[in-house]
């Protein structure tokens, strides 16, 4: 039976070319059940003058569905949808089973449970997001990164990405980060004490599975990075918060018999206050002493402001205690998810053996790009551009908040993306952010940087990288007033 | 300093454009610390000179360094190396500590012990690589990949897909699957139901991380993925290996009492043999009456070469008890790194959480390529031609087996892209592999696949997924020779 023309219609605001538009529309009718298989289309011209497009446009995406096994074409008598195309399967009809399968009985929910819920997927939809941690299209230099995809999928390159490295690392890329980035924070590192990963969050777990079992002790900042503490719910270790000050993890405050100490010496998340070198150096001293390994989460040393970053705890580790945790979500974009461990030759290989049987590798064609970029200076020149922007949005976001009278946690904190507040006597944080998303406004509410959420009642975060700065204002000032309705 | 024309030069041969050459030395240079900030480059007409390229190619490399804050250009008196490139911090002298941090004492090394050890990195050196689960750059449709990744990039979509997601997955690709890929297995499944993964092995990973816990009982195919074995083993759970016949896993030697049941039922690995239809509706019948769930990993059943390939396990499940795990490895490319769990939404949610929290996403760009890839037909086209390719390398494979004496193990097989075979009496599998190594051959002896690795010294694999048909019958005639050597 032929295939009416007034099956097909185009949407010419799409923005799609009309020829794809047209293969994907016959192709989601074959998948789909509506075009059988031997059925005949309708002639090139006959479509082309009911979608009121080009004949070439028509032939075109035929040409290119006959090359693809879709159609067939028969000499003088036209198209067909091809006989190898249908090899789908009718599902059994799913009569309910006289008893369904008991899930809830098998599945603890640790997972889901252990899981942070603080985040809004649909952030984008917001006029003032405040959020943390997603990219700045105005920001991400897409050109440059095009260019170097290009030449990842250039012949030439395109066999090395496309193959299972089973569980190694792209060469090329580990080259650049021991070379290009590592020296920057003073480390010196070989191939086998580096491992890549799929981004921070990935580290983090890696390092949490090697080093931890159920109930072994570890000490974390407190407030922390949510996406920690979840791991470590996770795997059921024992977490022992620690209060952080305006210097980060006070080493003094460390309990005895911890196995691993995790840090954000550099950029204290949430607070943003940096370890000075005294206190690092005595961190590193206890880990000695009482025999704790040093996880280092240096999760955006480029985003610092205040001249060159200070050195990394692993740049002064001189027993190697230290686990160096390194991404690139912050400076080229989130969505690459990659980042990379440092740390002795034997924590790498073990971490190596369970990356890859959980996942093998991340995917070459991300490895070999971010190489490109950073061999062609991209990232470079992407980091300085974000350090500007920040640094400018900033200011921005001090007088804003200045006029305000919103108060900083920790005013002595530089560089960074975001500010860490403290909210008015009175004022829920929680509540605040409620109210606020029904005003266009994203903020990030204390509680899930606590271990106990209650404390985190008191504090709010504002990331300024996923914002415009022309929005700034308006969303600062709308947190104002909706702090002083709270009666804060 | 001025920098003299002796620090540069270039390799003609090397492939690279001299431009790219020219600025990735430089940044090199910087990186190195030879070229200092402030210090003077030559001038673009004595470098061109020098180098002897056009003096366009030397002003287009400075004025791309220019761009990324590399070089500065200072009107009239040329361009120097810039004052901002400079953050590389000097490394602590690292003498030795007094004691080195004693690693061996908190690693266990689980996962190392548990990785599996029978695979070569540099396959691709070796003529006759009769490897599995490698992609052939020969039936990769390069240009389609590259035109689909090309539409990824450009400014439409990049900013969707250089996103965090969290937890989320790119919906249009969960689309295709659910719309195009399922139906063919039978299997109907709504977005709640589908959850992306780094591929099978992360699928696997994730679902013996939420249904086992440390001695679990479970049961596995004997001989099986070896990948399988590898994450059982670092999970630490009681794996109750059943001994599979020429139909597969025999529903009826399932011991009692165990929570999963993993199966390759379409396409036995690595025996190839395909579980009949009465037999399928027997194990999950059993599934129901013992109570244990069914993972199901249908790795390759685009690769079945006898007309339809059943019906998958999950499409005829009406209890909900199977877990199914699809991948992409086989027929578009394993360096993609991307599979799929298709479940009950329990576990999905609960395999979600925890892949959130391991690694967020596969990542963005990746995700939309494929997505593309699916809806333009290339996945079709592609899995057609490598369906054809294997069918007349298959042919040649098994001329050459027979001219040579080779005895297939499971004759009865058909699809996938490799054969099982038994090793004649006497001969050591492990044995015929070193020595073809030694003779650019490589082989997988048997015992990586079996519970018991003496079971699998008669066996071996011999895959032809990677190795183009002209060097078949070299490669087999010296495994027949080789055989014969050993007394076989």
């Amino acid at each position: 039976m032929p295939i009416p023309t007034d099956a097909f219609f185009l949407d010419h605001a799409d923005g799609l070319p009309l020829q794809v538009q047209l293969r994907r529309q016959i192709i989601a009718a074959v998948a789909a059940g509506r075009f059988r298989p031997e059925e005949k289309l309708p002639s090139t011209r006959a479509l082309a003058r009911h979608l009121g497009v080009a004949r070439v446009t028509v032939a075109q995406a035929f040409a290119e569905l006959v090359s693809t096994d879709y159609l067939s074409s028969r000499d003088r008598s036209g198209h067909y949808i091809s006989d190898t195309v249908e090899r789908r399967l009718e599902a059994e009809p799913l009569a309910p089973a006289a008893a369904g399968f008991d899930w809830g009985q098998r599945i603890d929910g640790r997972f889901l449970r252990a899981q942070r819920r603080d985040r809004d997927h649909d952030w984008r939809r917001f006029a003032y997001p405040f959020v943390y941690g997603q990219a700045d299209p105005t920001l991400v230099d897409h050109a440059a990164w095009r260019d170097c995809a290009m030449r990842t999928l250039g012949r030439r390159e395109f066999d090395a990405v496309t193959g299972d490295l089973y569980d190694a690392d792209d060469p090329e890329l580990v080259d650049h980060i021991a070379r290009q980035i590592l020296p920057r924070r003073g480390i010196s590192a070989g191939r086998d004490e580096i491992l890549l990963t799929m981004g921070a969050q990935n580290a983090l777990w890696l390092v949490a599975q090697v080093l931890l079992r159920a109930g072994t002790a570890c000490a974390i900042e407190d407030p922390c990075y949510p996406g920690l503490r979840e791991i470590l719910a996770a795997r059921a270790a024992r977490v022992l918060p620690v209060p952080v000050d305006g210097s980060g993890l006070p080493p003094d405050a460390i309990p005895p018999g911890v196995a691993v100490v995790f840090t954000t010496a550099s950029h204290q998340c949430p607070t943003n206050s940096t370890m000075p070198l005294p206190r690092r150096k005595q961190l590193l001293a206890r880990a000695q002493a009482q025999g704790f390994a040093v996880v280092e989460d240096d999760y955006e040393f480029e985003m610092s402001f205040a001249g060159a970053p200070s050195p990394a705890l692993k740049a002064i580790d001189r027993a190697g205690a230290v686990i160096y945790v390194g991404s690139f979500s912050k400076s080229v974009f989130p969505g690459l998810r990659l980042g990379y461990l440092v740390a002795d030759p034997r924590v790498i290989a073990e971490a190596r053996a369970l990356r890859g049987m959980m996942l093998r590798h991340p995917p070459g064609h991300m490895q070999r790009t971010l190489a490109h970029f950073l061999s062609l200076g991209h990232y470079d020149a992407q980091a300085n551009r974000m350090r500007r922007a920040y640094a400018r949005r900033r200011e921005v976001m001090l007088a804003a908040m200045a006029a305000e009278g919103l108060r900083l946690a920790s005013p002595e904190a530089t560089g960074g993306s975001s500010f860490w507040l403290a909210a008015p006597g009175g004022v829920d944080s929680a509540e605040l952010a409620a109210r606020l998303k029904r005003r266009e406004v994203l903020i990030e509410p204390g509680a899930p940087f606590f271990h106990q959420p209650a404390a985190g009642q008191d504090f709010f975060r504002l990331a300024y990288s996923s914002i415009p700065s022309e929005h700034i204002p308006e969303g600062i000032r709308r947190i104002g007033a909706t702090l002083r309705e709270l009666g804060g």
